[in-house]
This record gives structure tokens, sequence and C-alpha cells, in this order.
């Protein structure tokens, strides 16, 4: 279904880098869902580029509810957040069409789109339309949080530097909230912002993997087939730029252990069954287990470096090489991060209403 | 949409372990795709267990193309695939309803379906109703050979035990055609069914990671948001039982490279645009580039162990252990590659009908 | 999606005339749904021909459920019902592939699957793969009425004989029951029957209207945009062979009222809400409004008939003239009755199962 | 899928009457389709209020192309229509929370949305919406016209007054371009036009049928379940404010007729298979077969009017009286007519783009 995603809650994203809007449809909310601005307006800071290892180019982010909002509550009907891209400069990028920038889409939209694709700034292919998707995930996160869902993901790997894993994880979650470069210590944040800012004086990228916990789920959420809870979370984390890995649990390391290790072995706990361990990520034959859900996602290196780069020119059919000026992000997983947790938020709160119904949402204020 | 996935061309599962009939029903071929029941028998055969290293339960998994065929073709109308179960013994099962396997779906099963899943051998959780999916599958992948697409996986990692890489790609996946342990070198097959059958002699079990490659896919074929071609195919493979992880290209070694490494350079090469490395994978922005698509699958153990495992006893609401009987695979890697085949052949079908229309993978031949 | 239908519960169906089987498969069932044979069996009989006014063609109809169903209940897997085809002719059907019968599907058929479709007896076409769909609807028909919905249709006009409209709902729904040529009334049988046996003696057919109530909907079911009850109720008719029509309440009688006869006033009843008429036949605004849901399709005569007709020879690209011979239905409408029936209670299991949740339709009973 | 619409082509609408914007998000667009603003214009102009028997509220509809257009034409990219909503009167509505106007959606609205819908105008339920996705149908009706494929609808019959049908296809659909009030005879426009003006005099309304025909659809498209082109057209046009019916060809006529008079003989003409008659409305089996596609839909009097009328007090539970004011239209047929033709736009556009993929209906010009 191309830029609509879910099943019965959907997300429709429309947009291009230096169009008129970006904006994000939800449909299948329920009414009644209380919309708290200062709430959203922190998930979008928690998006936008900062210090030295971000883009120029910043935004106010300035956002509209277009539709679907009354009296400071959803109707039930689509929700629709339109942000104006502001801060266009169209002509930094003119030469991308013909001399595609290395594992950037440049190539693959011309292929796909036959020349027509807006190419300014990555057109519909920019990390920019994100920020939509952030803002209708902010609404839903909200909601989720009153069903005693949390969300959260900080940067467990940059290049060498590595943060600790998820342990006490409500606090952990807690304590990433607002933090525009999420780390659960201190030195990591010190140790990854170094190896980013070496890179950005190289006129180079990196990426790194974001670790991601979800608490509060209850158990009896997913399908055993196709819609997974890993399936579904991985469809939707595979459609954000540079995203090139997804891995539940104790993922790819599963290929060096034992059953025996890496089966959680079941125990009854507070008059509930838990388990003692939990390499599964909170997820048996694609449903939840009741343990919180943990993933991780790779993201690759930001493909805009300033290095220079072999690349064919497509008008000429022949060899050349490409040196990018203007505004690109040495390093983007910290705002990634804000993009994870909305996607996240989007996926659980579409498995629970699919599950219990498009009333499950709801505040259980009253009109 | 649960047991049913893809866009254009859908796959429909259904059965049990224990029930009647397992199958698969493909929706939205193309009418003219030649069925040949040797590549589908060779298929299967590959899928069915053998040796030390798997179940003693061992089916002919005689399958009835129960419509959509006619006089050797693909009639348009949907194609359904029957296989009936034959060697059941429910009476190994019995317990597992009360005391969960840890990590396998039984508790997770009771959770959503309130006591009324049919728990014998798994049900529907089965890896058994995978065998109508791959021969599912193996029709649309005589269908892609016929357009010059081929898709092959090899073991490349089981329990410390590794295999190289993909190299020469056409000549690799077509050395895999037909072994029942696929690996690139007899080296590596030797050590890893070495690792399995230590595994199984201790009444333990063991995982790995599955490489995939997807060569003849024309440039110009996914989306950006949100069916990206990662997105499908990770949707897809997260749903086959036992993977917990999913990576493109380089995928999470991404997290140590700087973007001046991980971009593919283009080149151009016999009058086409190529790239000079394939770190992404064959795909940018959500979108082949006309390289060979790689991806890497992790399958975790088997959860299903002889060993003695703590659990809880549901009914009483205590602790307990568990000690399984039956028939159990020790190994299930070599088993799954056949059905992660199937899956990749069933995406990338489905992505090029969306593509280029429902008539895109007839044979050419005339009636 | 072709032959998959519906939002959180859908229904795939699959088979042709002469192939194997026919089946159906339904997925997204609440578990715990009570699988009541002797009703199933009841429905399929109101489908099966009977008398002068049906093809000599009759099979047993005897369907096997191949998955999801557990010790008489719904598992909450995917149900699959399957009917072989036993009583194939196929010799009858030879010379349909050239010479397309006027107004059946042989020549579009041709247009869309270049003579690879299996032409036998009208193949994926022909009415009889609604019986696997008959099978499907009882179940979740005999659901409904554990929650108090009740589901009738009868035919209300044929050839110039009608029969009165629903009255004492309830009352007349469980009338139909059973009956082989539903009408309200006797006289309407008897004229009606008159009418089609003397098309039939001409080797002539006939068509007519069958008019449903469904009872017991709770208000606040649908859709405004796009999957009002109106829109998935029509989707899923109009799919059904041979309905060219499709109307609510007044329907096509509303282009000539004013708009103070056509509403249909609010009062208050017993505490609670209804409408003093009811034009607009249970829905406003897509959305039912807790009264009587009611709607008329319209048959088309079948096609099928033994009177000479001008058709066209598509090999040799020339007129020339068509004199069936061979098992046709001269009269259809009481049969389509019971795949009307099962249509709408497939949608409005569904409706209710997007709306209440996965487990709406569960019996209650406990395991 | 709520509020989206479509197979491979999907239209998104949002908004309402009273809220921001109102919107349209058409996805799968084929990239190099010319925009052409003049003619959009020209398709919202027939939609506008205009005269004595339409409302007092004029809105320009000026609208904004939010995303998917860069130089003129489609980028492939979801095309956004924006428009505001200008011309607001809030207080007019107070009332209608408690007091629901029957037939209206006031009182679904309030047991689906419990209190939340934005009920100002009538919120997502107002014919208002349709203003966006008549630009969207509009852009898709131009990309089919260079195809050689037309739409047009007119008023068959308002309250007594009828027009004749359609005849000479093609010109009869030329001559409803741009009226307002659309009639195939100048003497039908009268009649309609007195009998709406007689009904607005009284405080009443009218509702009327409109038939409407497609060519130059090629053989071969739709499907025979679930998705076949009646059930596509109806899904959509059930959708549409006020359309409580829909039929194809004949559609209620067969009901009186033998099928020998039903079917429509196929004959050679220049060279192609054409049918003699057609009443099938060029769709069999639920494909295509070349000819004219023909359909009617039944649009209600509108509910809004200014009589007095019986309903209920929702707050207090008890009978009350409600008098309308403010601005409602006493007839909205000729309005409707440019939401049923973008509506069968969007459907064609869709089944044409599931069926031959995503480049076909891009304009040919290169860039």
């Amino acid at each position: 279904m191309k830029n609509t995603f879910g099943i019965a809650l959907t997300l429709t994203i429309f947009g291009e880098s230096h169009g008129e809007y970006i904006g994000a449809v939800l449909d299948g909310l329920a009414p009644g869902i209380k919309i708290d601005r200062e709430y959203i307006n922190a998930r979008l800071a928690e998006r936008r580029p900062s210090g030295k290892i971000s883009t120029a180019r910043v935004e106010a982010d300035e956002y509209i509810i277009a539709s679907g909002e009354f009296e400071g509550y959803t109707t039930g009907a689509p929700l629709t957040v339109l942000i104006p891209n502001t801060n266009k400069k169209s002509k930094d990028y003119s030469t991308l069409k013909t001399t595609p920038r290395p594992s950037h889409a440049d190539y693959t939209a011309e292929c796909k789109y036959h020349g027509f694709q807006d190419y300014r700034g990555g057109g519909h292919f920019s990390g920019r339309i994100t920020a939509a998707l952030v803002a209708a995930g902010a609404i839903l996160r909200s909601a989720l949080i009153s069903k005693g869902i949390k969300i959260g993901s900080h940067i467990v790997e940059l290049h060498g530097a590595s943060d600790r894993r998820f342990e006490d994880y409500e606090r952990d979650i807690d304590s990433l909230l607002g933090k525009s470069f999420p780390t659960l210590t201190d030195s990591a944040e010190e140790n990854m912002r170094r190896e980013a800012e070496k890179a950005a004086a190289m006129g180079d990228s990196v990426g790194g993997i974001l670790e991601t916990a979800i608490i509060g789920v209850p158990a009896g959420v997913g399908e055993p087939w196709f819609d997974t809870l890993e399936s579904m979370l991985a469809h939707a984390l595979f459609s954000v730029p540079a995203v090139k890995g997804v891995e539940f649990g104790a993922g790819f390391a599963f290929a060096d252990m034992y059953g025996s290790e890496a089966n959680d072995p079941f125990t009854i706990k507070d008059g509930g069954v838990v388990t003692v361990t939990n390499n599964n990520g909170g997820i048996n034959g694609g449903i939840t287990n009741g343990m919180p859900i943990l993933l991780s996602t790779v993201i690759k290196p930001t493909p805009s470096i300033f290095k220079e780069q072999a690349t064919v020119d497509l008008t000429e059919g022949k060899n050349t090489v490409l040196k990018l000026e203007g505004r690109h992000d040495p390093c983007i997983i910290h705002r990634a991060r804000a993009v994870v947790d909305a996607m996240c938020a989007i996926v659980i709160a579409d498995m629970l209403t699919a599950r219990f119904g498009t009333d499950y949402l709801a505040s259980g204020d009253k009109k």
C-alpha cells in the first residue's frame, strides 16, 4: 500500500523535501484521545538537528493539525498533521539528478520515476518527511502511556563506541525523554559524540545501532502469520531511511547459542507468568508474552558525505566524480531515534486497535 | 491481514500440524505460468528432514494442486496447494497445553486463543505448515527463472562454524540447488554438521544465519514508503518461525563503518550503471538498483529441546519442570532455507506484478 | 485484493467448477466459536438445486473443515472449508471457449486470461464455487445469532410476480429458514414458480430481486468513508455472480420522494432511540443506527439459456450461433439467496470484529 | 481501510466541514502525468453550489497541490490536494449534537464517536469534503482522457421529471462537460429545476438518479471475485454521502426480463468483438467486455430540510421537534455528479494500474 501502513490504524505520509507541505494522516484513531501539544513538541525537538554533528538546515517544524481534532481531543475522523517547508534552498541540489550520490536514492528514483521525481533535497526520500510522522507518533505515544505502555530508544553502538543495554526498563526509558543525543550513560554520549565529530571533521559520516524497549504491552498481541509483531515492526522500521537491519532480543547472537541458553524459562512472579531471561525480546511465535519488547535497528552512515566520490553522469553515460556541497548531516542516528520511537508507537497502537477494537486507545474522558 | 500477505500477488496459508490439511493459496498469478512438478518436488525435498540432525517425523509431502491449474499452466484464478497431514502422533503433545515450552508459542497461543488453539504439535505455529508455502514459492521461482531472476540461500554461520560469503553469484546460487544441507564449501558443511550433531547428542539445539542472494531483479522495483523492498522482504521473513533478525547488505556491520567505506560507488560497465561494491545489498531508498539483492536471516535455536527446563503449570499457577519426549528437530536451519527461498520468491514476484502488471510473470507460451 | 475480502475478518475463496476442490478460508475468526454442522448443512441445502427450475447437476456438497477447528470450536487460526468436485461432465463445455455465451463470462475470461482459463463449466466464474462460501458464512451466521443478530432474504420480485415486504422482522426471517424457494407468502411462491417454470419450458431463464433484512446489529458500526456499511455490503454482493444492482432502504424509490417523506423521524421507545419509519434501511452516513438493515439485490436472468443465440467464433473472427446443451439453471435466485445471506453474514461479522476486537464473536464457552 | 480506498492507486481523504483543511492524497500515481489546472478548476466548478437550488455557502475551493507535483507533472510520490475551509459559520450548528437531524449522520456519529465528533456542519460527514476528492479525480480524468477513456454523468430522473438515456456516448459525454445542471436535453433541465425549486420553496428537498457512462476501457479489466469492477465502483460510490443504490446496465429492470431479452448477443464489428445490445453495462463476470460501462446511482433527498421534524433530545432522552435554520442544499444531485464522476475516475485508474502496472497512466512525455 505504498505510503499507507497499518491494519486497523493506518498512517499515510506525503511530502517532498522542497514541496509545499509534508504531512501525515492517522486514520482509525479512537475518538477521545487527548492531544498534548507540549508532548508533541518535545518529540519533535528530539528529531531536530542540533550541534556540530547535524545539518545546518534547521526548521521550526511548526505543525498544523488540519483535521481530526476538536476541542483538544481526537474526533475519530482522520487526523492530519501538516508541516510547511520553510527553509528551502533548491539551488544546492541541482546536479544530483544527473550525477547520483552513491548509496543515496538519487539513482533508484531516476530508475523508478523516469526523471519526473522531485530530486531537490532528496524529494520524497528525504529524512525531512519523517517530521510529520514523529508528530503523529507522539499523539499515539501519549495515548499508549495512558494504557501503561512506554517506548524508548538509545544509541547502543556508534563506530566502535558503545552504551550499556537496558536494565531497569522503566527508569531507563524515562531517562531518555528529551535527550537530544540519547544514551543511557554519559560516557557513551561523550565517546559517541567524539566519533561523530571526528567523522564530520573529515567530511565523512557515521551510523550506529539503536536499541529500543517497549514495556507494558499485554500478552497475546500479534499474529502467527504473516502479521507477527516482529513482521509489523520490521516492515515499519525498514521504511525509515538508512535502516538496514532489525533484530529482536538476542537477534543475530542467536546464531552461536544453544537452545538451552537461548530459551527463556517461565516462572511465576506476583501471581503472573514471566520469563527469567528475555532473549526472545518479549515475542514468541509472533505474539507478545508480556515481557518487554526488545529490538535493535541499525542505521547506516548517511550517504551524503563531503569527500570526493566516484559516480556516473547519467546523461552522458560515463564515469565522473562527485564533490557535495551544501547542508548534510554527518550523523543522523540521534535524530533517527525519534522516528524509530514514533514508528514503534504506530505499530503497537495499530496492533492493539486490531486486537481490542477501535475504542481501545480512548482516554476514558467523557463528553 | 494475518494469514494473507502481498500486494498484487497474495499468499494465504492455513493449516495446523495435526489437522486434516495444510495449504496455501496464491492469488493474483499471471495466467500461463508453466507448472513444473519436478521443480516443485525438488524444492519440497530441500525442506524435508534428513539424517541425524532432523526430526524422525518424515512425511511424503504429497501435494494436490486443488485449483488454479489447467492443462499444465496457471489459469489466473487462485492456485491452491493442499498437503494432507498423514503422520500424526497426537499423544506426544498432550501436556504442552498446561506446561508451555520455554520460548515456543505454547504460552502466547494460550494468551491469544484462550485455550481453543489446536496445541497438538504446535498447531498453526508448527513449521509443518511451511511445506505448502514452499510448494507455492516453487511455482513462482520457476516463473522468475524464466525472467532471469534466481534466488539462493546458504548457511553462513552455525554455532561458531562459518561458510564463505557469496562471490560468483550465479554459479554459487546454482551450486546450492538440491543440497539438503546448503553451504558453499564442503568444509563449512562438515564443521556445521558436527556442531549440530554435538548439540543433538546433548539433547540440545542450534540455530544459525542464512545468507540469501537474489539476482536479475531490474532496477526501479520497491517503494520509498512503506513498502520498501526491504520492508516487504522483512515482513515476510519475520513471519517464518524462529527468525529473529534480518539485515540487508552489510547490515549491522554498518554501525562501525564510515560513510566513505559504506557507500557503493557507481561506475559504467557494459554500457549500464553498476556499483563497484555492494554494501547496500542492491537496494537504495527501498528500491532496487539492479545489483544482487543480499540479505541475512538469523534462525534461533529450536526451542523444543530434550534437556530439562524450568517452566510453569498454567492450570495450577506454579513453577514446574518440563522434560520433552517425542520428535523434535535439533537443527532446522538447513530446512528453513527452503522456506526463506520461497518467501523471497513470493515477495519478488509480488513486487514485480505490482510494478509491471498482472501478466508480467506469464511464460509467454500461447494457447 | 481479488479473491480475498474483508478488513479484520477475511474470506478467501478458490476453485473452479471442474477442478479438484472448491474452498473458502476464513481468517481473523475469534477462537471459541462453536461449529454447528447441522446448521451448516441446512444452509448448504438452501443453496442446492431442486425441482424443475434447477440444473440437473446435483452434488452432495460434502465438505471438509480442513483447518481451524479443534474439538468442535474455532481455534482462531484460519478455518478452511473444502468441497470436492465430484459430479463433473467436462465434455458438455468444450465449445464455449471459442463461441462465448452472450452475457456470460466466457468472453471476458478469454480477454483477461488469454486462453489459459479453465473454461469447463464456467471455471472460477461458476456459481459452483459459492458452495464453500455458504458453508463459511453459516459458521459466522450461527456466531451472529448468539449475539442476537439474524439475517434473512426472500424473493420479492420475479418476472412480474411479487411477494410482500418484510413486516414483523424476526418472525419473517425465522419463517424463511430452510425453505428451498424463499418467499414470505405461499401465493408469491406459487406465482413465481409458475413464471420460472414457464421460462424453463421455453428454454429461457428468469432473474428477480431478493430483499434482505439484518436485525440486531448495534448502532455505531460502519465508517463514513470509504468503508461505509453500504460500501462493504455492496462490494461483497456485487461479486456474487449475476448481481447487477444493490439498494438500501427505499433505494431507487428515493428519486421521487421529498426529503420530508424520505427522512425517518427519531422517537424514544423503551428508553432507546428508534426511527418511526426505516426508509434509510438502518444506515445513516454509512453507520448503523440500530434499526433493521434493509437491502435489495437484483439477480439477472441466468445467461445460459437453451434458445439459439447470436455470438461469435473467436478463432475465426466471424459471427455464428450458439445452441446450448447440457445442464443449466433456468432460475437461480432461490439458490442465490443462500449466497446473499452468507455474504451479509461475512460483512457484518467483519465489521463487528473491526469495531469491537478479535474476541467479539467468541461463544463465551470456556476451555 | 476506512478513509483510504483502492488497490494499486489509493485515495486517502481527510477533513471536516469546519476544520482547518480538507484534503485528499492520491498514492500510486504514475510519474509523468501532466497536471492541467484549468481542467481541475472546471471540474471543481461543476461541484460548486449555484442558483436557487443550492446552499448559500459558496467557497472558492482554492486548492493547493501540497506534494507530488514538480514542474507541472506528477512525481510518482503521493499527490496531496489541500483546500482551506474559509467560509465557516459554526454557530449555525450548535444544537445538532443533542437533537439529531432525521436521516442525517448526527445520531450515528454520536453512537460511533461518543460525543467527540466535530458536529459542526456535519464534520467529516459533510459533503464539503468531496471537494478535494473532485480535484484529485480531475487529475486522473485528464490522464484517462489521454488513454481514450471518458466519463460522464447526467441526471436521468428527479422527482418525476426525467431525461433521455445515453445514446451517442462520446458526443453525449462531451456535451455534459461544464454544465452546472447536467442533463442531456434542455427540457429535462427545465423540468427538473422546476421540481427542485418547488421543493426549495416548501422548505423541502429532492434527490434523483444519475446515469453514468464510461467509454474506452479495454476488455479484460476487473476480477471475478471479490474485486469485480462492479464491486469496486459500488464500494466507492456507496461512500459518497446520500447514495442509496447502484445498478449496472439494466439493473433492477433485469427482474422482469427473460434471459433471451437480457443477454447481449456478440457480433463482429470492424474486426473486433462487440455486443449488439448493452444490458450488462459493459461488464460480464466482473470484467469489462470493451463496451461502454453503464451505471446508475440514486441520490436520496438531502436530509437537512427546513420543515419541522420529529426527533429526540439525546441529553434528556425525550421526544422533541427540530426546525433547521442556516444554509442547506434543497438539491445536491447536480453537484453530486462531479463526485460520482471523480469516484469513477479513481476506480478505473486504479483497476488499470493494477492490471497494467504503475507506469500505465503516464502521459508519455519525456524528461
